[in-house]
């Protein structure tokens, strides 16, 4: 049986197109684009261009407003601490309880370490915010607000656009780590309020080692590298010309097929979701089913345990995903089953299956001739699990209506 | 006539062998490596291969040791970040007035927007350091010392080794900027007292967009960048898989070239700057010419603008540069060249020539026959030559010992 890739959430593969465009810049244009000669100067007209193609994917109104980094962290983290330096008298930071652990982990730093008061947005057992409770918490103590765009488990998609325009209203800086939905949904920041935002480019089909931080004309910054004059002295480094040349492509190669991702893309997610319901019992959506990424499905597989299905799917070649790979190795359930009160016998056993634009209708019927095999035998070993079902259910409060 | 590369200390081809070593990362074993399936396995045994590579390269005690980054830059400011917050009680820092931008524009913001005291060690007309004057400023208060390894400029090599003895034996931690030395001169990490090292993987032909911190065991350490686990919680963000593999294999290749470097590159720029020195009046090498890196030559051609000799040998195509390609764009004469006291006559003439591996003996003669023409035809249009040579001195004071 062939390998079948569904975690296209945690990393996707460089795009062969992708690849050819970068591979000049390593041992041909390989010059320095900060150099005084024609060897750095090639690669200055190329990186211009990447610029432009990334402005175009992302709907910015200037390509000065692409800032190149090292990848979706280095984003998020220049992002917040920028913030914070530019808005020295303001110590409150308003993320969501269910933002990646590139955005989670340092806050949590900055609230024990720092005195930064951080408010974390609730969310409903569909995943959904109360923007009443934000209302509410955005006031002249607050430096930024940060909520991703799309959750990179569920898929679901936060309501950025209006929720920047609530920032603004109160004059707070707005940014969305969108790692997971650019690429994958129609953006078009010109026509928003968004201050910043951050981009990986490993997961639409560009390496690893890059990614932007859209940096809004006019936004108070602070640059977290600094050195020489490099992105306009927003990120020292000697510029990454070849991965950046390679983003741009990228970039132009998932506005090309935004089409065919909310399309076919979708088709093949939705036919995976509902083949699985169908045929697994006390199985279930996680996320809000109705608002979410094109390319995501997160099952939860009541009374077992995500890590084995995980190994057996595995071992059939098909490669998925429980939670995010960045907090992978806890034994903790997903902070973001937990935020949505998902039951810890449901929590356990979640799966991610996360479509890109290379995979093929006929692995989601190989998927699906597999999976409920692989749920039907590791629940002949669970002890939550009988004959004819569940025999206990330490959760039976927890009715989830999205069933 | 061909292109001649002579600028590696700015930037490197990448080897053709590197390249090739990963190629496989990009579409084939694409795998998330914090990821729970084979995918993302085979990256994670590429990885810690590689991690040895760069150790052996190092001469570190432990594979541990070696944290990846995206470039110098980012390591040298990790370094430096992680002493202040791991010391709060310190408030000094002691580097070197040649330091890259990388470190003094990050030295010169603490000192300026946030109370730190910054101790700039002075160099003599040779580039020495003068290691009384540092044995004074090393006290209780210092939180870290960083000293380049080599100055990418001249090549002067500093005493970094019994730098950070002195360091140790006052409680003090040493950081290295070695981005120039790595690769070009035998380093033994474990029998010396280094606490931290910044590597830059496209000064030795591995790509732009990765770089290493050398972090002995048992150094006090806070990351800079905060999120998911990758590098044992030391950096986060989705490991670089492809630019990770092909820096251990740069390393590995470098190693192995170390001799060649220290004798038939070192032969090459001898024959060059002999050959230039003979053939032109009024130039002399900048820096300590028997203390320095075997790939660097750096010649002011007095009387005359270093941008426009860079121009000319543009248009012949011969790479070269007049200071460090971070900070060119700037009017000002190097920083480097201001320390070393070095006349503005001299100081705005000088050009580096830096080899590799990759240049070839007959490159060096094609460059002897073009640079004495380019210097007397620039001379011509000098308002400070005449046809005997120098018609006015401003400098008169200035006598180079070395020239």
């Amino acid at each position: 049986m062939a390998d079948i890739y569904l975690d296209n959430n945690a990393t996707t593969m460089v795009a062969p197109e992708v690849v050819q465009e970068m591979l000049p810049f390593f041992s041909e244009q390989f010059g320095n684009p900060s150099s005084m000669h024609s060897f750095g100067d090639k690669v200055g007209r190329a990186m211009k261009q990447a610029r432009i193609q990334v402005q175009k994917l992302l709907g910015a109104e200037h390509d000065s407003e692409i800032v190149f980094t090292s990848c979706g962290t280095e984003s998020d983290s220049t992002a917040i601490l920028s913030a914070l330096k530019a808005y020295p008298d303001r110590d409150e930071i308003i993320i969501t309880a269910v933002e990646h652990p590139a955005i989670l982990t340092l806050c949590d730093y900055l609230e024990k370490n720092e005195d930064y008061v951080v408010h974390k947005l609730r969310v409903d057992k569909q995943g959904r915010l109360d923007l009443d409770e934000y209302q509410d918490l955005l006031c002249n103590k607050t430096a930024i607000v940060s909520v991703m765009w799309a959750n990179n488990e569920t898929g679901t998609l936060f309501p950025v656009e209006t929720m920047a325009e609530m920032a603004h209203a109160k004059g707070v800086l707005f940014h969305t780590d969108a790692v997971q939905a650019v690429g994958k949904i129609p953006l078009d920041l010109k026509s928003t309020k968004i201050d910043m935002l951050s981009v990986s480019g490993h997961k639409l089909h560009a390496p690893k080692g890059v990614g932007v931080l859209y940096l809004r004309r006019g936004t108070r910054f602070r640059p977290l590298l600094r050195g020489g004059h490099q992105e306009r002295g927003r990120r020292a480094g000697t510029e990454n010309s070849a991965s950046i040349v390679a983003l741009g492509k990228a970039a132009e190669m998932a506005l090309e097929h935004l089409q065919f991702e909310n399309t076919q893309v979708k088709a093949m997610r939705d036919r995976l979701e509902q083949g699985l319901l169908a045929a697994i019992p006390n199985a279930f959506v996680t996320g809000d089913p109705t608002n979410r990424l094109p390319n995501t499905c997160n099952i939860a597989f009541e009374y077992i345990e995500g890590e084995a299905i995980l190994l057996m799917l595995n071992k059939m070649g098909i490669a998925a995903s429980s939670g995010s790979a960045c907090t992978s190795g806890s034994l903790e359930p997903s902070h973001v089953m937990m935020a949505m009160g998902i039951p810890y016998t449901a929590a356990h056993g979640t799966i991610r299956f996360s479509f890109s634009r290379y995979n093929k209708p006929e692995e989601v019927d190989q998927v699906i001739a597999v999976v409920p095999k692989i749920i039907a035998n590791l629940r002949k070993m669970s002890p939550y699990w009988g004959e004819n079902g569940p025999v206990a259910d330490p959760d039976k409060a927890f009715a989830p209506t999205y069933a």
